[in-house]
């Protein structure tokens, strides 16, 4: 008899965090999605999120509804312009405007609580340090000291039951990397959305940090993006 | 010229934040207060936080709604019975059903989140280990992990702008020691609510661990709880 294996995955629907649950699912875990709804500009990635946890045949698939926006200071919640046409010198140099502050901490929290409920030590989580676009909280030293407060907050670290992992199987990966990985397990990229300023029509800009750099993994993997097809496609 | 000090202060409109933030104005900070709606049974809390931020001029006060239901796992969110009239060993001994899984992680996540934007670095919290309830996410060392964890968070932690500080200064006194601090402070407990099961008319049910801890405070202390003189008044 196999010990069934969970893993929360932490989706936001875009190309890292589909790749974690790729992954996450390559290594035997039943998966449980967790994708937040927090005021972004680009809820697109909501429905992104919905198509990958299908295809995925993910156990469970819970969006938390939360609003991000009366604490604001991002871009990407707040009315601030994304930036676009950034060179790479520029996204590595400083801190860009749709870093949302304390993001992936509230992330983790809400996936530490759900489990510790489930009773789940795994949680993946697709971080990258490399094309990091300049996040704090996307390095190995704020995984590795959210993992050691968690362990000292629940109910289960306490009690000796769980020992809670953050898994960041990406955190030292290229993205042209991390592409190849999830094309070699089978990921179709095309149901991912990874713009932080997609048109009404849900088409990404192709000029903003998210867009560029994605395009530049794709390039580097020398593979051609699906969703840049369709986009093209739908424009033309 | 002297300098505006500011602070984030996590209030319930219960008890001890309520004292926390009474500590914070005497040492001078204007106060930002912030109070979750996470789907508690009890909202009779959130009154008494508009009560509590309103009486010390608050310079704003901010109210995350947020949805703790679908994580569920809790007395105070779930339909788990809450836990009445036990005795001081039970509290003690084990982590009770009223525990809500990483809750501490969850608001301290968020007022890191909004001490970031606001350029704040210090955050007060009414945690108390003494008379804590058995609550993991209430003790010393979870508040120094997740301190250590915020300054590796944030864009101003890693620009070494602001170091934030969780400042608990209850977190050793008995409810009888909080109780006293507080009335020299002047805080009328009568704004304050702690009952995690309160009546429909919100008075207090007098046998929850939460009204039997406070109970003993103010018995301890040897002054009458000004709330428990309204509730008989209510019910006679």
């Amino acid at each position: 008899m196999s010990m069934i294996k969970k893993a929360i995955v932490l989706l936001s629907g875009g190309l890292d965090s589909t790749t974690a649950m790729a992954i996450a699912q390559s290594e035997g875990y039943d998966l449980y999605c967790l994708t937040f709804h927090y005021g972004q500009r680009h809820a697109r990635e909501l429905e992104a999120a919905g198509r990958v946890a299908a295809a995925f045949r993910a156990k469970k698939h819970l969006v938390i509804e939360m609003d991000l926006r009366p604490i604001g200071g991002s871009a990407l919640t707040d009315n601030i312009d994304v930036p676009k046409g950034r060179n790479e010198r520029d996204m590595q140099e400083e801190i860009p405007v749709t870093y949302v502050p304390a993001r992936n901490t509230i992330f983790l929290s809400y996936a530490m609580a759900w489990a510790e409920v489930l009773r789940i030590s795994d949680i993946f989580m697709g971080v990258n340090a490399v094309d990091y676009s300049g996040y704090p909280d996307c390095r190995p030293e704020f995984i590795k000291a959210f993992e050691h407060m968690a362990n000292m907050a629940t109910k289960a670290g306490v009690e000796g039951l769980t020992q809670l992992k953050i898994r960041t199987p990406l955190i030292s990966m290229t993205k042209a990397e991390i592409i190849k990985k999830g094309l070699a397990l089978g990921v179709d990229y095309g149901m991912t959305h990874s713009c932080y300023d997609p048109s009404p029509e849900g088409n990404p800009c192709g000029r903003c940090d998210s867009c560029l750099i994605r395009k530049k993994g794709f390039a580097e993997a020398g593979i051609p993006d699906p969703l840049e097809g369709r986009a093209r496609a739908k424009i033309t």
